[in-house]
């Protein structure tokens, strides 16, 4: 074989696997903003059938040769080629150690899973789904062997969504966290609450809709290449990075629900639409890991969207949106209103303060449960006990409890700690930005155009061409250090709750 | 090889082709509802090699030996398997018999054609499309013979459209067409027109799309298998017979355009809807042929749609929907103006009477091109001619003339009569139907349900498993017969214009 041409076949491959990926994408997307209710079996069997056209023209003998022909050869590609090889070599290696069986038994409990998660949530029955929690434990048990044997189970399957994370690394960051943040919140607790009053009342949707045009405007997310739909829970999805949807949810009776998840999409879609152009149609195309996914979506949402600046400077409009609905409201009660901290059970309704508390409730148990410490039935038990401890807030059931998330009926276990690693990523990348750019002018002029900038040069353009660390270093110029996020939260709600 | 590995084979080859065409669908629905502007070309390059993979699945010698050993054993096959064989030995032997690289020359052709064409119909410069519609007619012509040397090249492309239609059954309907309704149409336009006033002014969007609801609910359309969307032109798609989606236009000046679009894509989501589900993930599996997918379009559309019975039920909807806009309107009023001819120069607004003679011009113009007869060049001037010869108007440009539709360009040549014919099919359907059922009684209440289960049980559920003729006499009860559409129109035009 001669190496052009295996280069070739190697982008041709690429293209192959884009295209499945592109309608898997699409089909996903048509599902949860316009397909009507009845439709999921069709739609099932061709996702299935696609998803194993897909794998067959992966996980086959002449990839492995491909590969490894490239591999023992990697001195003479290109650095792209190369880090495609090395990405391409990884994903096969985990498929082939895999057991096609086993592979398969896992994707339908899986696929069995999420209808009795979702049926235990409704009736509050967690003994219904412990049975299930307990085989997706042991099954990613068992993958994290074939995913890195030389790891402790929990490190190897912390690598699958954040690579290089591992228990001590995270270790130390959420002993960071417990340590600062929970004295801060109950201090906050203490405190008078700010009056937040005048966010609850009549805002009309097609205000509301109009309201996300302005603020997808304001982050410069081209209409061209940026949808927006609805759905019942906001998302982002990508096909390329010239084709990427945001969703959102409107509430007639609460407009900034929505407007933040337009930010936090936005700071999503941001990310995949500032891919450079060639990476596309490879497997380094799209962002590189969840955690630094995160870290884009939680700066725009709650470091620039939550800020004083961007809130005055936003404020003219929402009174335009909104006639007669926030007379006498100034930035400083808007910003007071829309940082008001409140302990409570729900992860995704959490504010920027305590919403790193409820992700280490869920750290501590998923280490637990990998390493056999616990089983699926002591998790409500220790679910109820954590929440006390971090939160304050006392569990009333399990729907409300450890049965509310959808990511391990979804066979994900080792997902959660790249929520609150996003947020620490995003306060370390803010001090290392305002150094060289004048953030805060820019924003409370409106203009996040210098803010985008930076973070597509440190970012956004090398896709998933550099491994998350090497990203993080690039946008921080240090390696990842997680006392920035607790002085920036200390910082930011002591001065809020004048403590 | 065992017949029934064989049979099991024919079915995974069906589904995965399914996999491929849902995605396809599902895309280009996308595309042309939600998708923002600038996405196309990475849509177009997913695209192409799932087009490439569907075809990669089916164009080669395996598929080939399945075929030719479930042919040799057909006698053993039940009815539905033996005829998905049939159809499928018919395409592959058709993709066998194209030379690989005219047929990839073609595509490239077709797509390097709409944009041409669109540019020559903005800039009304037929010149400038004439060189590729007249690659596009030699194509056309070399296919023919790859389709079928044995027949005219003509009769083998009108065979593609409408199996078993040929240039002499054409040349009998179109001349009876021509006969009966060219003097028809000229008592007509002597006659005095009604008053349709009442039919423009206000209507705002929002009440149309809640009449869209209240349509698809009379035409007894399940919302949870069939969704509607908004695009600039109005059309059906579907995945499956438990996913249709159909689409429509709003001008907020006029009500009447979508609400016919609706009725018109309706007729063609009952007809998917209505396959029956053993045909699914089958080749067999939706309408048998445009002809007869146009039949049921054009059966809801004009020949109940536009029924003084079913306008008579639905006016109280109407001015519900829009009050003070309709006062003093009744049904009679409502049923001459929704039938008011108007020789025109456009197709796709022309009304009922006269719509046949715009699709009589393209298929004399197609006739003629594909035998030598005309060369490209020739079109515009021959256009004119017949548009005064049979609707008596001048076409003062060619794009209101023939630059005006998109078929031409989109490399189909024989595909306009079955619009014509599908009009005359079901009026030779109505006349059986009207044995059978009280059409008239359950329409004049709003009830269409004996309308479909009827249309269902003669047509729908049968989907490609029988020939269009063989449906068709299925529907009517006798072979084709032009003379039912002609004596319709008549009757119906006569009556309304007091001739």
């Amino acid at each position: 074989m001669q190496l052009s041409d295996a280069i070739q076949q190697l982008s041709q491959l690429q293209r192959r696997q884009y295209a499945y990926q592109h309608a898997q994408v699409i089909l996903t997307l048509d599902a949860a903003t316009a397909a009507p209710s009845g439709t999921a079996e069709g739609r099932g069997v061709a996702l299935g059938i696609l998803a194993g056209e897909e794998h067959r023209l992966f996980a086959n003998e002449e990839v492995g040769k491909l590969l490894a022909f490239l591999d023992e050869r990697k001195e003479e590609l290109d650095f792209l080629t190369r880090r495609q090889v090395e990405e391409l070599l990884r994903a096969y290696r985990k498929l082939s150690r895999i057991p096609a069986e086993e592979y398969m038994a896992f994707s339908q409990l899986v696929n069995e899973a999420d209808a009795v998660w979702r049926r235990a949530k409704v009736e509050n029955d967690f003994p219904a789904f412990r049975p299930v929690l307990d085989q997706i434990v042991s099954y990613n048990r068992k993958f994290a062997g074939y995913y890195d044997p030389d790891k402790a189970p929990y490190d190897a399957l912390l690598d699958e969504y954040e690579r290089g994370m591992d228990t001590a690394a995270l270790d130390r960051f959420f002993s960071t966290l417990r340590e600062r943040l929970v004295p801060l919140l109950q201090k906050v607790a203490a405190a008078p609450r700010p009056d937040d009053r005048f966010l609850h009342g009549s805002f009309p949707v097609e205000e509301q809709r109009a309201l996300s045009e302005d603020l997808m405007e304001r982050m410069g997310l081209d209409r061209e290449h940026c949808g927006i739909a609805e759905t019942e829970h906001p998302f982002t999805t990508n096909a390329n990075n010239k084709d990427v949807r945001i969703t959102t949810h409107y509430y007639p009776d609460n407009f900034t629900s929505s407007m933040f998840s337009v930010i936090h999409e936005g700071g999503h879609a941001l990310y995949e639409l500032g891919v450079a152009d060639e990476l596309q149609y490879t497997c380094l195309a799209g962002g590189v890991s969840m955690g630094i996914h995160e870290s884009q979506s939680r700066f725009y949402e709650n470091i620039i969207g939550r800020s004083r600046p961007f809130l005055e400077a936003l404020l003219p409009t929402l009174k335009k949106r909104f006639p007669g609905r926030l007379d006498g409201v100034d930035g400083a009660m808007l910003y007071r209103a829309v940082n008001r901290v409140e302990p409570s059970l729900i992860r995704i309704e959490a504010d920027e303060l305590t919403y790193p508390l409820h992700i280490m409730v869920r750290y501590e148990i998923e280490k637990k449960l990998i390493a056999g410490e616990m089983e699926a039935g002591d998790v409500p038990a220790a679910w109820n006990a954590l929440y006390q401890e971090y939160l304050g807030v006392e569990v009333p059931d399990d729907r409300r409890g450890c049965l509310q998330d959808s990511h391990w009926s979804g066979g994900s276990i080792g997902y959660f700690p790249s929520y609150a690693l996003g947020s620490a990523y995003g306060a370390q990348m803010l001090r290392n930005m305002e150094r060289e750019v004048d953030v805060w002018g820019g924003v409370g002029r409106g203009d996040l155009s210098q803010v985008t900038a930076w973070l597509r040069e440190k970012i956004h353009r090398h896709g998933s061409s550099l491994t998350p660390a090497q990203v993080l270093e690039n946008a921080c110029g240090a390696p990842f250090d997680p006392t920035y996020y607790t002085d920036y939260l200390t910082e930011k709600y002591s001065a809020l709750y004048g403590l």
